[in-house]
């Protein structure tokens, strides 16, 4: 091997011991980890849903906000491996004793944890932790203020995948509070790396970041134009939070111009996904009837999560310990 | 084997995929979770409290009441056949953020859960839940409001049946809040189904529900009548938030006329068992020294507690995979 | 064997079954738990942390006063022996439906928990604890009130011996709130017994019990002095609860007369240790440059946790089956 070849690959090895956005991760990494999830899916539909991957290593789950949802997918990845898994309610551990994050993680990481799958309201949590650490352990980001929700992203590409032949061709229009979203973030990051044919944001005027064009994606204010011809539309959640801030004058209202009818689900293409990260808010950026028809993929997305995040937590971990 | 006999056991496969009430299920799944648990009697004073009939499987103890009591023999019964146990807290999880209790399980069906113990506090939704559910997730019913506990039942006919030789020769009384109390209401039919001699309620006029003598049961507003020569005493616990309901005078007068007290067992049978679901409250609804007494096994009870349940996933995870 | 050997052998067996003090264990547990813990240390950097020891066996967790630190360490310690972890989380148990503690304690251990791991606020509450429960449980202080935290004191004996190559010529200073702290008391003991040249206590008056010299140790009210050639330095989580018991004027106070700073570390022995059993105040008990320094060995003590808790286990549970 040339020393030039070592070197990115030390570089390599280092750099992708975690796992903390989709705008930093190599291509190898990204189609790495959509072909191992590939690999783990015939694994939950059968009988014995475990492989002994991740034997007698750690998984501690640090939730700074509560998400059942993302912390259970990332459980059951990390059981399904056989991990061992620690779940830390921050709010009740140490740091109400007056220690300091960076105690608390080194303390946990001196229990010789492997991977921290760190959930915070701030952006850029998880590239602090993962500064922080020692070398033997991982941190992957489940989802960091609005900066980014790399897992998800990577969930929601293996689900296009797995239903449409392939990436080049498509048009898909992420629609909803871009603004406030870490999925969005992440999302535009990995339809860029994937290379679709377009991807656009659609929202209110409020809700879509000035200059986001600068990202290489077109932005619709009206959500009929936004869904015209779209082979897949990611519909975003609607924190309801928002709604105090003045950026939004009602969820009635909201619904009205950008929820997802069927009736406006007619102008994008007939066999255009509807995807979701969830939960979903019904009624308010999706109707009904159109998160349980036959178009919705959103139930899939939670499926394949568990395989896309045991291929994330098994990459990483052969990573680590590759000679 | 003949059509109308593969008819039969598809019906009853389908059926008995889950496990709601005592009422709806057949005698022959009561009778085989009666057998299994006896063989899972060894195991629990064993060194190694470990069989893997359903490891590589996932159990979600969805609670939404909280009893610790329960959701620990469900997890220890599920872990010591080598499941993995996800617990889910239904108060911090997703349906705070608006997501509907149906999306809720969805998800929850879409990691591939595959059994759903369901604990909550309005009568029918573990039946609700399990219409829900797809073909692969087996519900069962830890409690839902009056209605049933099942499992509660089926510990309570093998602790009956490991200390008397046989049901048909017993006279069983059930004594306290017969109205509000879904482990009664799983008693009857139990018992019905067992086939005792004499099935009665005791209890205050207020806390026994009219026309229960429809399900053949005898009635008793006298603890001392209802006693006579019973071979069985299951008392109820005392749901003490039905005080302020006015259904009851006081803790105190409770106890002075249907607490059972040492004086008062001496007019059932001289081997009379004395039985209760726990929580006890001792010096409400029994006397601490007649819990603690020769003739009590409420602590078998908690012990065979184990093996119920475990039988009771064990054979419905069999019969969801029975070819 | 001769009688008299056989019945020493009995009574230790007994006695032994627990671990609830440092002041009542024999020199054989002692001496055991240290050299089982080295051997366990290879363990906690190997690729899979596993060892098949407490297969099939229960821990209960019962913490009766959150510790997050705590807690993880003994989780951890029983799943890499493979033991099921169960956390009962007391205060949404059933004693807040009226049941005593005795009874959910004969409860859990009528599941045939092999373990109860005990942290609670009030002196003498494992022993306590210890007395109820049948034979086949083994009952693990984690902390009980002001009196003891025995493990922890097998970790901080154990970090030292791996630092220095023997006890008999240490002095070693534990410096701070030592009326308030069960983990001064458990040092005290386990200094004793692995016989140290001096065991120093330093701190305000109002924080060190009258007359704790009749415990073999010398007593400093000043820093300085206390600090003088020490090996080893256990400096004590100052609990900010005694502040408005009007013990201490202020932190700020505090730190000035006791906070160990790099200043006054250089009294001690070039070679001294940095303990802190954690977590740390930094800039109240501890100068942050000493908690991060090289002569402290505070994530180390942390790391030997595991080994240390794995070792009592795995002894405790050999000691119950040993015929």
């Amino acid at each position: 091997m040339e020393e030039s070849d070592k070197n990115r690959i030390d570089v390599q090895k280092k750099r992708e011991r975690h796992f903390l956005s989709i705008k930093d991760i190599s291509k190898t990494l990204f189609d790495d980890i959509l072909e191992r999830a590939e690999s783990f899916q015939a694994l939950q539909t059968r009988e014995i849903k475990k492989l002994p991957l991740l034997r007698g290593k750690t998984v501690a789950n640090l939730f700074f906000e509560p998400s059942t949802r993302t912390r259970t997918t990332f459980e059951l990845a990390a059981k399904r491996l056989s991990a061992d898994v620690i779940n830390i309610d921050i709010q009740t551990s140490a740091t109400r004793k007056g220690e300091s994050l960076k105690d608390t993680l080194r303390t946990l990481e001196s229990m010789q944890t492997d991977f921290f799958v760190v959930r915070h309201p701030e952006s850029g949590a998880a590239k602090f932790i993962a500064d922080l650490v020692g070398d033997h352990v991982s941190v992957i980001n489940a989802g960091d203020g609005r900066h980014e929700h790399p897992t998800q992203a990577m969930v929601d590409m293996f689900t296009i995948l797995k239903n449409k032949k392939s990436f080049s061709d498509l048009i898909v229009s992420i629609v909803g509070d871009v603004s406030h979203s870490r999925v969005a973030r992440s999302e535009i990051h990995a339809l860029k790396m994937v290379g679709v044919r377009e991807i656009r944001v659609v929202g209110p005027k409020t809700l879509i970041p000035d200059q986001i064009e600068k990202l290489g994606v077109r932005t619709f204010f009206s959500l009929e134009k936004g869904l015209k011809d779209a082979d897949v539309i990611i519909t975003l959640r609607l924190q309801r939070e928002r709604m105090q801030s003045a950026l939004l004058p009602s969820e009635k209202e909201y619904y009205r111009c950008f929820g997802l009818t069927q009736e406006r689900l007619k102008l994008a293409k007939k066999d255009a996904l509807v995807m979701h990260p969830g939960p979903i808010n019904r009624g308010i950026e999706i109707e009904s009837s159109v998160a349980d028809g036959t178009q919705s993929v959103i139930l899939e997305q939670v499926s394949n999560g568990i395989s896309v995040r045991m291929a994330v937590m098994a990459i990483l971990s052969g990573l680590k310990y590759q000679k």
